[in-house]
């Protein structure tokens, strides 16, 4: 395996796939009222230690507007850091949906601090955040004092959580999130994120949103079904210690060898470095904003260390 | 199986499962520059006989609402049928997607006629219809004279097509298309559906419309994978053949039996029919529009002739 | 004055030209903050007997879309007349300010009729009716009834209360309003009508949509001060019970012209008739949905008996 | 006068309310179909030296709002300076209406440096700026070159054009506008700014937006004839070099004071000083991103040289 541009470049878990030929079987209540989505529900319940409610999506994209749109409207401010997925990759689609205000903030190493800004706004936190980076419960729980309602982007919240092995529960809503964009699509998913909601005064709001936009299939057992065989025997978070641990394996490799520059600190399962030449047969996503020679490099769920030595190994040998 | 309440309630076909698996292989270039969603466009365009761009969706209110914000925007007006899926159940998805405004226009047995309004706007037009009828070509063609632009909620198009056997194209862009919702979820798919597009000129505007929806996933393969195999040896057309003579076997049967009236013709895969009593151990929708003991009795793509032998059974047992 | 095409090609009152020179001294705070605009409300507040919240605006288009955004939101239903101002004339505004889906409803002589839908759905009313039908507070209150929240288009509130002679308060809260577009333009003003919100859960979400929709002036004093005129001295009610005196007058001498047909009844201050011949140098609108020959003929705050007597006589001339 | 918060705390040039007292004679067409809006549509034309369209609104905020959504929509990026009126005090309405996402620059001065973006994106260039600056038309012409479309935020047009005593056209379409918000409202009017058009493939775009925005009013002579008094005999020029003369006063004479510190250029007629103390009397906005102490004075068309004067003395008084 030697493409490491995104994440989301890899296939899907074995088990989810299993899981969804489990599903193909009799017929079942459409957009939602099946069974699987129900124990998805009460997994989610077990794993977060309180009531919520869930909404499966099919990207990161739509589970962040759509939550974003049920939190804040006209009028709303929504903070958020200025390298957030929802600010550079979704086309405004959380300001679209929402009628809301986004205003990104700068701070270094992808991160938001709390005297960078003042309360009564909303605010949305990614964590892992953009730059590989993460926070702590404790850091999050700042974060959230005073503000008036948090949607978390947890496209990698499964990499952020095996991280520092907290509880979801701690790096949720106890820290104040009202609402989770839990990722799986990018931990061995094939198409399926879940939008996570710890308040339920929100929920028929969420539920209009999520059914309007286009994103609440008939066929919901299909989505269900990924969410279901992620969440059980651990699979979300085998998944992410494997990312993770490709990760900092690579870090620790790269980081002996002459001329490889470290931009970022590495946390989860994303590396930004300034490598002394072109690594041939191996691709990443250059990244022009730490300057001339940077680049992306993300592990998966699926990185082995094979993997992982046989790139050390490629860098080593342009590097003389 | 008794449940006839929707084709959405059915599982999807297992050719469409194994691609899922079968997609599962390697790493690809994520959101739709990889080679199986290359190949669905290849397919489309052999299928149509024409030059067309694809646009892989989750549900066919994602692909109407941002088929018709590709078509129309602030000041249009869109005319279609008062019950058409975009009016009734898609809870103002084209509207808010589009910012235009959608015009409902009544007409018998589901159907628009070109005499009830005059041209120089958007049309939408359902084929199969809500009330499970069809257009044929001249239909259309009639129908899409002197319009500004055609939308087509294909959600039921396999089984228009094999309803009067005749070619895609026909039933599309020669009849003046610019845009068809190819439904493949409620004809064996799993989440799947495809937006067509006809027109060139429009395909950045559709391309913007669906991503900032949070309609475009990272992992199209899965998504595109179900499509290439839903129109591989010709498996929607088979489906779409199987519900639809699944339907009129059904038809045929209930019309023997006293008491049972039908509501609309069966052109495709739905019964509209006012029971003599209800039928206990089966499903079906109620229909309050048609008064008092009428149902939407729908059939599909594994539906069999002693699912349908069965029900006439049921039927023949409470009318006596 | 031979142009009766609408109420709004005439000019406007005296008093509301000289209240804009008036309020032409001195700095005053800008976006509403002022002096004037609180006389205003607390003037509405004597006129409707109660608390309550009001917002200027230049339009009526602005105000029903903005009030109905402050209503209902994603996922709502407002039920309407199908030939309301909101559904025929605003483009989609309402959908578009709001995310709600209107639902229009057909019903005699412009009105609707509480056995035509069902509650749980947000409702807006127009008051007097685009027919120049009346409602009285009994028949909406019964259609207020149940409703989740209500919106009244009130272009023409002045010609609905002097036509009846009740009082505001009757006319909107007490019968179950929670938010009122009072006209002004139509009646008199130069450009303002006035969102009267009674709903004050509702102040920051309307204050939100106002602002956002580009809607609040800086210097609203000269919008305030028109308003204020407006509802000196009973202006607003002298302005329609000339314009309603007009209308009738001008019923009661057509009626006994033959040839001309009543196309609905005189309660305001339209007439909907069918002439016997087209009536040289006078201008009215054609109105289609009525037929050949059929013509809308609006008096207004300005409109003599002279003006009526010439067009009395100018129609007898041609239908001789 | 001693009120220096803005210019949109004083009243209206008597020349504006008297053409609204004129305007008030006879029926017109209505919604912009009149003769004073045409006459507005010439003058502009030989203003600007090309064929434009106009369409008079009442904020500056839906005038930025309704030109960059006929600019741009779903998929667009619009460039504009990080303290643009669009970034900072519309609550979002520029993406709310054109669906295309904000991406705020920073730069020095209040001004955009062509350096810090590349091209391909619509752009918002506001002038005079936000912080008092200006750009000049070779300055504008750079910024514009290799833009998709751009739009400009005018509501100091007429300051920044008598500050350097070029033609409209050179601060305009010449240097690359596609839309101009030309402010009124600051500089003399009650409550009209006017978007002029001089791209006339989009002005089927404006209608709409416009029109369904609210925006387009019936009574349109009114605003009409604010905007034709305001541009004629150069009375939007006079206004603008009383202004700009006020605030060039004004900064000579607090520049011999100790202790007042001057936070910004002078070129306009806004000024950001930080004063050695209050200045018992006066109100100007404090202005937190500058630092303690820091206010923003802002002069306008009826500033007289007492008024300044007075503030000097004043100032120097607290200085001492």
């Amino acid at each position: 395996m030697n493409d490491f541009r995104s994440d989301n470049v890899l296939g899907a878990s074995p088990e989810i796939v299993e899981a969804i030929a489990r599903a193909n079987r009799g017929t079942m209540t459409s957009y939602g009222d099946d069974e699987i989505t129900a124990r998805v529900r009460d997994r989610c319940r077990e794993i977060f230690e309180t009531d919520l409610d869930v909404f499966p999506v099919i990207t990161g994209t739509a589970g962040n507007a759509l939550a974003i749109a049920t939190l804040a409207s006209a009028g709303d401010t929504v903070l958020c850091h200025n390298q957030a997925h929802i600010v550079l990759d979704e086309l405004g689609a959380a300001e679209f949906f929402s009628g809301a205000k986004l205003v990104p903030i700068p701070g270094a190493e992808g991160q938001l601090h709390r005297e960078d800004f003042v309360d009564a706004s909303c605010l949305s936190i990614t964590n892992a955040t953009e730059a590989g980076t993460i926070y702590s419960p404790d850091e999050m729980r700042a974060l959230c004092e005073g503000m008036k309602r948090v949607h978390v982007d947890g496209a990698r919240f499964a990499n952020a959580l095996v991280a520092q092995n907290c509880k979801p529960a701690d790096l949720s809503w106890r820290a104040g999130a009202d609402i989770l964009v839990l990722g799986a699509t990018k931990n061995g998913g094939l198409t399926a994120d879940l939008v996570i909601l710890f308040n339920g005064e929100l929920a028929d709001a969420m539920k209009a949103h999520w059914h309007r936009g286009g994103h609440r299939p008939s066929k919901m057992r299909f989505l269900s079904a990924q969410l279901e065989a992620y969440l059980t025997d651990d699979l979300w978070l085998r998944n992410a210690r494997r990312a993770n641990g490709a990760a900092g394996r690579l870090a620790r490799g790269l980081s002996s060898i002459d001329g490889v520059e470290f931009l970022q600190p590495v946390e989860a399962n994303i590396l930004f470095v300034r490598l002394p030449a072109p690594v041939p047969g191996y691709q990443f996503f250059d990244w022009p904003p730490f300057g001339e020679g940077a680049v992306r490099i993300v592990t998966g769920f699926s990185t082995t260390n094979e993997d992982v030595d046989a790139l050390i190994t490629a860098v080593a040998s342009v590097a003389r």
